[in-house]
């Protein structure tokens, strides 16, 4: 997923006064930069024989199957109380028969039993430098397959430019760049230079710029390969394509960050996805944890006690306590809120306080993959209309079928516009929107789902939806414990909305139990 | 593969004089736009069932796979020729226990017996407008998954910056591109702008800037996100790295061509490549044509006769006499010349006219997947040393073991240098300059193979390397046939060094071989 608020600000008000050494310095300074600092998969210490530790896990979301793994692994007795269906939170792959259960309108998905058909509708990629997830799919034998955002052959249709017309993202990118590159090998004179370039760099800033343009020997952008030619056909000579308009092109500022979204920190290649769908991730902690886990099991209560926890819940027509020595929850914090609870004044405040995402995801099973005759394959066009994207599978190339994503849109106007139909209403306009890419796109549809979560059961909203002042305010208070109870989840990290984050929050949370846990089995001072 | 010779020059000379829109115009006037002019599969008459033909093909590369599948299933007799102990040409999946037909030193492959374990020596990817090959994978059922090229993990290494230290890819490109587009911003005045520029677009294009630099709210590029953070930790806040000095970046204008490479038309995400190796291709086309194919089949002589082509060829100790119909040969033109032949005496002076490519590769087989350990999976590193580029697999992902690329060297100096070497010389000189990129490389390596084009048996090169003078002086006059005799190939096409350049020089040829059959089989006039 996108995270949904930009985590850089914090350091970007910091280096507005010095520049980005300032922000480096400053993060020195704070001791965020030491290895020392860095929130590593905790080592637990194991429970010695006569020690017994019981845990209960509110939630089988990432961050819940992450702790239930490692505290179970050193012996701890470990309780995970779901209250939905299934395990994997928003961790959710659609199949054939799975229930979409969306409040007030649970439905089932329609797709083919087919092994390749089916849709992340949460989290969706994990890029290499995702550590920590990417561990446990090692250790847990999650097979792991490129996952393709950047697709040059992928559409741009921006009702801003062209009169709405789709062209090639390639074209966009490159013949955008190209005369952008011009104009700047054009401009920039040799006494623009300053420190550290000098005035003999000036030539290689021109060298640069050609490079970047694809600029011809006197500078100028006269179209480029990159772009795509006119006419494949290697029996005869290169056609190259006519650039675009750059007036018209420029006019499509909304959509600017599309032309440097497969470049991003967490979107550039090389993605992944696990072979078969993101939920196998789910199953291989299920398949150290799974005896742990209670579904449908609904917490009613959560008293924090002077040594312990006390959770209260219902599943199947019973009504159980539990005592535990910890309680670890990832239940969404602005749900939480309203469950029956003794924390303190402020730390409620701060659970009801938290928005939550919006986002919107529609996928329809398409009778043939009319996308690979188009010449693409995997990756993301894009739209200024509703639906945002479209995204196209990078696996199961030249079946017959396969299942795209009709529909992502993580502006919160959007997702609650989409929210507020019907679920046929949200098919019928993305199928509508998604004629402007693909020309005869409804007659491919055989099913659609689609996935408001902000009314998705046991959810109501997505990532948390932090901002710098909430941060600010809240973040620090609830993730600290109240008594032996933790919050975790993405909502407890610096990156909500990646899976990444649930693991980091749950890290956090243990290593914090395990600190304790030592201390307790320490001798008593002489 | 790379193409060795921009394709780009043919229209490049002529848009010299009156820029892109000239370029086209000209393609329209040369007749090379119009869809009619393209150089579709030929969808050959099948032969009635009197009419009986037989057609020599010379070469089991993909031209001669790609026509003797053609024409076998449309009722022509095919015989396929191979001198080699393999079909596929340059085509080459090299696996556990296969001969390295390097002349004066052949030698096994010794990677372990396992499915992941290989390494592709001669084409390796296959991009999303290859609609030629992608049909073929298609209909012949060769599975297919991503390719990557551009991995902002990777490393780049430079000897003329930071002293050879290598970076990352995703710093080497973001930094560069933040400072020039903060200087162009800088430098760009409303006054500069031109049409089709208003002065209503200097907002867009300085919001543009701002967009390809990442830079602040006062175009100060202060560092990027896209560059990767200087700690990876999800719970706590984002520590930006300190931006590279731009004025060592520049230094590094000789490997300038890898920031816009994963952009080039042939190399633009999605990249695709067979799963389980290239061969799969092969393996694909001899499923339809085994049985006509001949290994082992040294010709000795081409003699185009009146009404058609006798052939001569040596196997296991028997001399063959085979009277055709028609003759393709995909044999290296070079070395074609060295056959006994009658063909005309300008043609004969063609053949040995284009000089090949020298292709260079090394294969490692890794005890350890050590780079994903860097959080690299898949894609390119550069350097510039000899060794040029290290691939590593998008397949097997998380493995104990896995063969990158070691060497992939497309110059032609370096190309032969490495040829020179002995195989072990070679493997010792990549090893030692990967350790530029990855300490303690040498001791992950297994075993090592090197392909130096220029010396493999039936090949002694690559692709073949027009130049825009050769391509003026000979193309067409080899394209042309001799007779009833036809050179195809790679080499035969504006695309060399790529399959699909194979597949349309098969099918220029098949589609004259149709016509002239069409005219055969029409009554004689009244």
């Amino acid at each position: 997923m996108i995270p949904l608020f930009t985590r850089r600000r914090f350091l970007d008000l910091a280096g507005a006064a010095g520049g980005s050494a300032a922000i480096y310095q400053m993060a020195l300074g704070l001791g965020l930069i030491p290895a020392a600092a860095r929130a590593d998969r905790p080592d637990l210490a194991p429970l010695g024989a006569r020690r017994r530790r019981r845990v209960v896990i509110l939630g089988a979301g990432i961050s819940g199957l992450t702790s239930a793994y490692e505290l179970g692994r050193k012996g701890y007795e470990v309780i995970v109380l779901e209250a939905s269906h299934r395990a994997g939170g928003r961790n959710l792959t659609l199949r054939h028969g799975d229930l979409i259960d969306e409040i007030g309108n649970p439905r089932r998905c329609e797709f083919d039993p087919d092994p390749d058909l089916y849709m992340n509708a949460g989290p969706a990629r994990i890029p290499g430098h995702h550590t920590a997830l990417l561990g446990y799919c090692r250790e847990l034998g999650v097979g792991l397959e490129p996952f393709i955002n950047d697709n040059r052959n992928a559409w741009v249709q921006d009702e801003a430019m062209f009169g709405g017309r789709r062209i090639r993202n390639r074209e966009y990118i490159t013949d955008t760049r190209g005369f952008i590159a011009e104009l700047a090998a054009k401009s920039i004179k040799p006494e623009d230079l300053a420190a550290p370039l000098t005035r003999g760099d000036y030539e290689h800033v021109l060298a640069y710029l050609r490079s970047l343009g694809d600029l011809d020997q006197s500078f100028k952008y006269r179209g480029s390969l990159r772009a795509g030619m006119a006419l494949h056909d290697p029996s005869a000579p290169d056609v190259l394509k006519q650039p675009l308009d750059i007036h018209e092109l420029l006019q499509s500022n909304f959509m600017m960050n599309i032309m440097t979204f497969g470049e991003g920190d967490d979107q550039a290649a090389m993605m992944m996805e696990p072979i078969g769908g993101m939920d196998q991730v789910v199953a291989g902690f299920l398949r150290k944890v799974d005896q742990h886990v209670r579904l449908h099991a609904m917490v009613e209560s959560v008293q924090v006690k002077e040594r312990g926890v006390r959770i209260v819940y219902h599943a199947q027509g019973v009504r159980t306590v539990i005592d535990a020595d910890y309680c670890l929850s990832c239940i969404p914090v602005h749900l939480l809120s309203g469950i029956d609870n003794n924390f303190p004044a402020d730390f409620a405040a701060g659970l009801a306080a938290v928005p939550r995402g919006k986002l919107f995801k529609i996928g329809f099973q398409m009778k043939e993959r009319f996308w690979e005759r188009e010449n693409i394959y995997g990756g993301i066009s894009w739209t200024s209309q509703d639906i945002q994207q479209l995204w196209y599978p990078a696996h199961g190339i030249h079946r017959q079928k396969g299942v795209i994503l009709g529909a992502y849109t993580f502006g919160p106007r959007t997702g609650e516009m989409f929210a507020r139909l019907s679920n046929e209403q949200r098919l019928e306009l993305a199928i509508r929107q998604g004629e402007q890419l693909h020309p005869g796109y409804r007659g491919y549809v055989e099913h659609g789902v689609s996935i408001p979560w902000v009314r998705m059961n046991n959810m109501l909203g997505c990532a948390a939806a932090w901002t710098d002042e909430l941060r600010q305010q809240w973040f620090d208070l609830l993730r600290s414990p109240v008594g032996n109870y933790y919050n975790i989840g993405d909502q407890m990290s610096y990156l909500p909305g990646w899976q990444e984050g649930a693991i980091y929050s749950a890290w956090h949370a243990l290593a914090d139990i395990d600190r304790r846990e030592r201390q307790n089995s320490q001798p008593a001072a002489a």
